[in-house]
């Protein structure tokens, strides 16, 4: 009897660097620790009311199977939210997936033949290996850099690592995970090698909202001379707190990459019925939400910048949006640091969950002194975990600065 | 300038045929006909209220992330249910997965790599295709008829089948589109295939409780022979009526397929978690709910099968379960016919939108005389709907017989 194989990309692909720590972090809590859960973006916030108390207006008999594209009540409010923005679509420019996630897997899929090829920016969101390896596309990395701010590599830079296969350029701005904003400038150079080489851009504008001192977002949307080839990944999942929601959806002008997208999507008949029509409370989420949700996040970004500034052996630069930042640090493997808080560290029995950065970068070594932070938790509990962190750096038997 | 071109798999990839009729059955809808789906299997029945009234005790601030494999409480469910139905597993042979969609894209994604294929029993649900495609799998068509009712070819016909990339061998029973139940010696043909050859058997069984006449459904799960490679995708959308909730898992005892589909399942982050949250109600059903639903659909199914039984050239075997049947048509092609249906035809207003069943099958050409009837409307509705079908029929141009 043979006894069957799995198949090479199950076997090659990496567990999350996000999620494979949830059993030692399971054994802490059962070991009677507090941990802080800094390895997730999983904000503390709550949802809107606007969204949430929708919930009691839900009178359906039964949750029954909605269009592929999206329910119509929330793609009409996906439509006036563009243009609320500032970046106005048509309905047909708008595809409701089962989150971000979904998004980039159908994204992939319609631009991508297995071999194929799309460069992302090392660090960069760890699921998108993920996605492209479910579907045999190739993710070539190109290195951006902690003492840059990891901001992006020279037009000239870019334009190296487009080869025969690659497909499309994808990036993420504010960026998860080293929380950079990219600038008109920098995104011009990305559009301007997509335009020379006939590449897709693939833009996932998740955090759109959330930039900090004053920067505001650019969108893939307004370079005009590329609009037929600009995709752009969104969600609902930190904007409103609603991660769990899994409502997410693709912004695309193509014709042909919406009607291969509605392929796939038909294929998985409908994205969650019950959340999309919470969802669509969208545009009465009072806009003081908003504000006051960027307000907090700086505020919490802040704490966590001035309890490392001084660390000795930490570098980063203060990031410029989204939830998280990717410090440096004087450690032999933060997978391995990783560990030793969950299993070997505590302060008064309470310690921190956090990401190893080695799973952000697609180039194997890199990453291995670098770790992601997400400070989706009260002021109070990332001093509290800063100071925790900080210990355990000073602890640490791998350390090496 | 050069244009991004679109993948082989997106190009290549037909549209639903459940779905691909969408346009034309809103256009007849806003011409002012009424139009009875029979095209999607979305039941009309009530979710029952020990799920739908959970909502009420959803009291969360917000829509968080839950674990990759499911939420606890919903992960628990499913243990206890299958042990009520007698297919006990463990608590780590579950995963929890958005719908079946997701178990059959992850499994697939699992077990075979861009290149491998698939034996699929035609006419097979149609998605089976897209999921492989998306994957860049080849689904393989072994052909089973009409005349048979549909049931499986041979042993050695499905071992000739077996090829050097095969990989698994995927069936359904009850069968969609076809109603037809597998006895336990057909599975053991595929069983025994799969075990001399060293193939998974991918077994989708979310129609499991929907059998008639007495009949009862039998699980690949009870052949211990092949305990270590056989998968169950499975869902809740067609047993509690809740097709956009989006709730489905994976059984399996196979540790190392497990591990890869977690792996895929962290790339996603997890499935909807208020729609598992009132999931997890499923124990608490009566199963007088479940009964009466057998019984309902017993009795559309009779009225469907009344209604064709005498129509000249029609040629169909009753359904034993599921609530599809597969009739095949005096008609040059379904899909026209199905046009035909939508845009030129009605009965005082009303007409019924057929699912046309080419795309049930992946050898080009066939299904073209057949189609898929969902009998998912109440028996009135359906008695109508048999009518307007019936004279459809006989109206047709494009009539052969």
């Amino acid at each position: 009897m043979t006894m069957p194989r799995l198949s090479h990309r199950a076997r090659s692909m990496p567990a999350s660097p996000i999620r494979r720590l949830a059993p030692l972090a399971n054994a802490a809590r059962e070991a009677g620790k507090k941990v802080y859960p800094l390895n997730i973006g999983q904000p503390d916030i709550p949802t809107p009311e606007a969204i949430l108390g929708r919930m009691a207006r839900f009178d359906a008999p039964n949750l029954a199977y909605g269009p592929s594209q999206g329910l119509p009540e929330f793609v009409e409010a996906v439509r006036v939210y563009q243009q609320r923005i500032g970046l106005p679509v048509e309905t047909e420019d708008i595809f409701v997936t089962t989150g971000g996630s979904e998004a980039l897997l159908f994204v992939f899929g319609a631009i991508a033949d297995p071999g194929d090829e799309v460069i992302v920016f090392e660090p960069f969101y760890t699921n998108y290996n993920g996605f492209a390896g479910l579907v045999g596309v190739r993710s070539v990395p190109l290195q951006t850099r902690a003492e840059d701010g990891y901001h992006l590599p020279s037009e000239e830079e870019i334009e190296a690592a487009v080869g025969e296969r690659t497909r499309a350029i994808v990036l993420c701005s504010p960026n998860n995970p080293t929380g950079t904003v990219y600038s008109r400038e920098e995104l011009q150079r990305v559009v301007s090698v997509c335009q020379r080489h006939g590449l897709f851009l693939v833009s996932d504008e998740v955090y759109r909202e959330f930039t900090y001192d004053g920067l505001s977002h650019v969108s893939a949307l307004e370079f005009d001379e590329i609009a037929d080839r600009v995709i752009v990944t969104d969600s609902l999942s930190k904007r409103v707190s609603m991660c769990g929601a899994r409502v997410g959806w693709i912004v695309c002008r193509n014709r042909q990459v919406m009607e291969s997208v509605l392929k796939f999507g038909q294929a998985r008949l409908c994205p969650p019925t019950l959340e999309q029509f919470l969802a669509a409370g969208l545009n009465e989420v009072p806009e003081s939400y908003m504000r006051d949700v960027i307000t907090e996040y700086e505020a919490r970004r802040n704490v966590v910048v001035d309890a490392l500034a001084d660390v000795p052996g930490v570098l980063m630069r203060k990031p410029e949006g989204a939830f998280y930042l990717c410090p440096r640090v004087p450690v032999d493997d933060s997978q391995k640091f990783a560990e030793f808080l969950l299993r070997d560290f505590d302060v008064d029995g309470e310690t921190v969950m956090i990401a190893p950065a080695d799973g952000f970068y697609a180039t194997e070594g890199l990453g291995r002194n670098e770790l992601r932070i997400a400070y989706v938790l009260n002021r109070e509990s990332m001093a509290r975990s800063m100071e925790i962190f900080t210990r355990a750096l000073a602890a640490y038997p791998g350390r090496t600065a």
